[in-house]
């Protein structure tokens, strides 16, 4: 259940075909971690994103000048994506301005980024979701960050949508939303959530059959 | 005009074909009800989704810890809805908890539910719209309900979106909103949507043709 | 570069086809106009909805009574469109009233306008989008707006989505959001706008190339 | 019990000594009335001011431009009020204009009125503190209406604070909040006020000598 | 540093008159428990208020019937109130009702409670402030709870203000906020918080007498 | 009508003598500047607080790890107050940070400082208050900024409360909130200010004659 960079990719696949951020976000419930949901507020860009891989973190804040060096950091972490990386930023509830855009998105890609979680805004919007480039952002709007935020680290531990994630941080995200599993829990989450994804088909079964809400959750107990 | 549960599946029919909820909002407006509809952030989980029929409704709350019996309440509504009912939920504000999900859906879908209005959150987002099962939430993420938030009491008078809502209220929902027609009121009201979702098309053809709008309300008295 | 209600058209299409949001967004910042982008929450009704056009504006406030004369003003606005035109409405923060609809959407068009942009509401949204009326709004519902809110003035200054908007000015929104051009600044906004895109698939085709975003913004100087 | 002009104020100086705004609500619950509370963050300016007299209403938009006669219908409102009246006041949820002021509230208090209740912002609030004079607000802001918002009528039905207020409606404020009184149910409402604010002292004195809480409340059955 | 029951009275006199919330808050800081704050705006009712005692925790949610025993178990929850208690509650951000008001406090104040923290509305909050008892809340406003909101359980774990609180936890609050402090950390937070409450008075004087801040920082490690 | 640092002491308190900030405020407005009136959630922290004086700008952030040199900018910030400055904060919208405190409004006090307006928290609030440090602050809360926010700039443009704020700025601020006189029109908008603070007493004195309001209006062209 290890997932190294060379055999991340595999695993990543089997990931997004068999699970879905609910069950891994009860899997977590049930290993004691219930706080690792991110803001609902967070939303896939288009319907069918799904996003899975390990957290490259960007603190981003606003600022009401233009920088000496714009974009410098913002650059660099984008240019230290690593295949199986997911860029998950926080830009602190800013409404002024978009952290991300197409050229961010196509250096990302490039670079073998499995896509971007963003406490914040893109702009560019219609062709991101055109290249299908699994982007999760708080909002859409047109604005250039340039003097209007500014990175000021990477890959140093941030806070994404109320949760706390630390640089490799596994994240996943779906239409439901995006959840983070902690570096120590991750094997045993796993674990708990391909399992719980196969019992719900046998629940879902149950119930079309006619079996009773109460009935079904006595017997398989789960929901 | 009169909906019995044996009669409502037909009748439910031609509401959804021959009305939506704007009309039936103006014609509550006329019978002087004008604050029957749910507040604007309730939004259907996918386009085409159109809901008509008569609450169940259920009122759950916020809590933090694991009752003695999770979900006893929400399986036992669940299990009381009968062909044409729709569940209509208050969650109280929660942004911590989904009340809704796909196992609950096909439950409910199985017992001839027409839909669900929650004034909360939903998970299983994709497979529900999948299933086409109209739900109207005002927002998805991934949370389980178990220790976060319980059904207290169902079939009770409840608000959902700022509307106080009756068990057997009939609810009409589309693309626009939801609304609530009170069951004092429900013959006069949708007798009057009914009458004026077709002169509508008539004033719409009228400016088509060029009339100017102040000389179309003139004449047929409707915008 | 002069955009007249003659040839307004043609180069209002030429827009459309070679410009966007954002690369006006930047324009605009470029020449010193940095807060001309509308607040975020004003969306596009659907996915590919497109305006450009000069701004007749409209304000309208809310009120608890029906009026002696109902929609008298909002119908005079719309009457007053000419080809070329959007529609820019601010209703001042309004939950509980829906300024826009069908009816009003096929009036406008008729008139040659295209498209409407409301800090609010608007109903009947299915049927607009289906009309591909390029609306864009702070949100939907079934509201009527007879007794619930009143146009009081329209072609005067307003306020919409926070940028002060003339009659007359530039108005540009896509899936991204909705950029306002003061006229004074019109010729140097668009000539950067259309040099800028031009450049941005350069870039593109660079980072594509494998350059890093970096070295792409050292050479190109543009994100 | 009835509340004329001539005798009115003799009956506020009783209904201040000996009533509450909790007590009033109270009464109102009893008798049905469930709504008539303003939201909470409707304030008094200063600790110890008691509002209480007949409304006179007054509904003020936001504008852009200055209007060709500024406050003109905000000093015809001021300089309409009579001996006990009370000036009720919405502005619809602005934040950036301040209704009132010392000028208004020297020019009200000359006039005999009681005091005011604006679902807005005040400036002046020191002096106006100074003065005794009783105001409730949602804020306290230093601008001039002039150009910002303006009073499109007075003496009109409207909403303040989220509860439906008619010229000459009872009002009634204190460090708690503001209760509105129906005109229908004043008698109804003040008798059972009086009375329940007579028992209150009896239960506390019970509580004091040490009886449980629910043994009071079984015993008096309030609360 | 033990606080039993026996001794707590004492010993919580010495903690109102040597340590403040930004005190202990930092002392929790450092014994790594960093969130532990209640959220701003929990307030005191009156600028003198100091709370310090051990919680009993309550949990009230909105309902829209009165249920068939009003304030059942809020009557329950206030009579098990011992000597050193402080009620802690939670209403889950309820706007229409409030939780607490001047019987109740007169009932937990004969039982030796040493304050209320609400994160919610009381009313009677004049009595309340008069007689002297430390309310901390959320808002202020004249609702009786009986049908709008409902206790249901007291002594379970709860969140107040976004923190998660058990019962017995160790609780202070004053004109900064309110602070939390864990069970398990509690000798050695209030070791740590009564040590830096001594060194800040050198850095006062140190700061009084010209050092400048960078140096006094240098030498004595905290601000 | 120049403040100079020699000379501004005198002038200030002649400033706190006879102007306020609504006549400021007035005479910004005459002058063309009408977005200079800081958010009205930014309160003084006592009520006769007054500050006038200079702006020391300074940009604050949220961080979610201690920095290396925790406190470094601030304090620096705080070390270069000098006599007549203000030290005008913006964060960022944190909640969940205190920039200010009780050592830092001594430094700065010591310096000369006459203030402070902080678009974000403080603490210590009861003891700065007893000092008669005149603080604006967004909120109080108990916390300890190391590891929740860190000063990036200061002396940098920032924006406070909506408004821009530029070293050096003039900044005024008592009960009714803080405005800030940019440079350029700094005598025309203080000359225009003295003129009308003189004229308002006139104003009054006839108003409290009974002169209608609308008359007065008329008469004297202010209100």
């Amino acid at each position: 259940m290890k997932l190294s960079r060379e055999t991340g990719s595999e695993r990543y696949e089997e990931m997004k075909e068999k699970l879905f951020s609910a069950v891994i976000a009860d899997a977590l419930d049930g290993c004691g971690y219930r706080d690792q949901i991110l803001r609902h507020d967070i939303r896939p860009l288009y319907p069918g994103a799904v996003v899975v891989g390990r957290a490259l973190t960007v603190l981003s804040v606003d600022v009401y000048e233009i920088p000496d060096e714009p974009y410098k950091l913002e650059l660099e972490a984008v240019d230290a994506l690593k295949p199986g990386d997911v860029l998950v930023a926080q830009t602190n509830g800013t409404t002024r301005s978009s952290l991300w855009g197409e050229l961010l998105s196509t250096a990302a890609e490039v670079r073998g980024a499995r896509g971007a979680v963003i406490d914040g805004f893109t702009r560019d919007s219609q062709a991101i979701a055109d290249m299908g480039f699994p982007l999760f952002v708080r909002g859409i709007a047109p604005y250039d960050s340039k003097g209007r935020s500014d990175v000021i680290a990477y890959n140093t531990p941030i806070d994404c949508g109320g949760v706390k994630v630390f640089p490799g941080d596994l994240v996943f995200g779906d239409f439901d939303g995006v959840v983070v599993v902690p570096r120590a829990a991750e094997e045993e989450v796993l674990k708990a959530a391909f399992e719980k994804a196969a019992e719900e088909k046998e629940v879902k079964q149950a119930l079309q059959n006619g079996m009773s809400a109460t009935a079904a959750f006595e017997k398989y107990g789960i929901l």
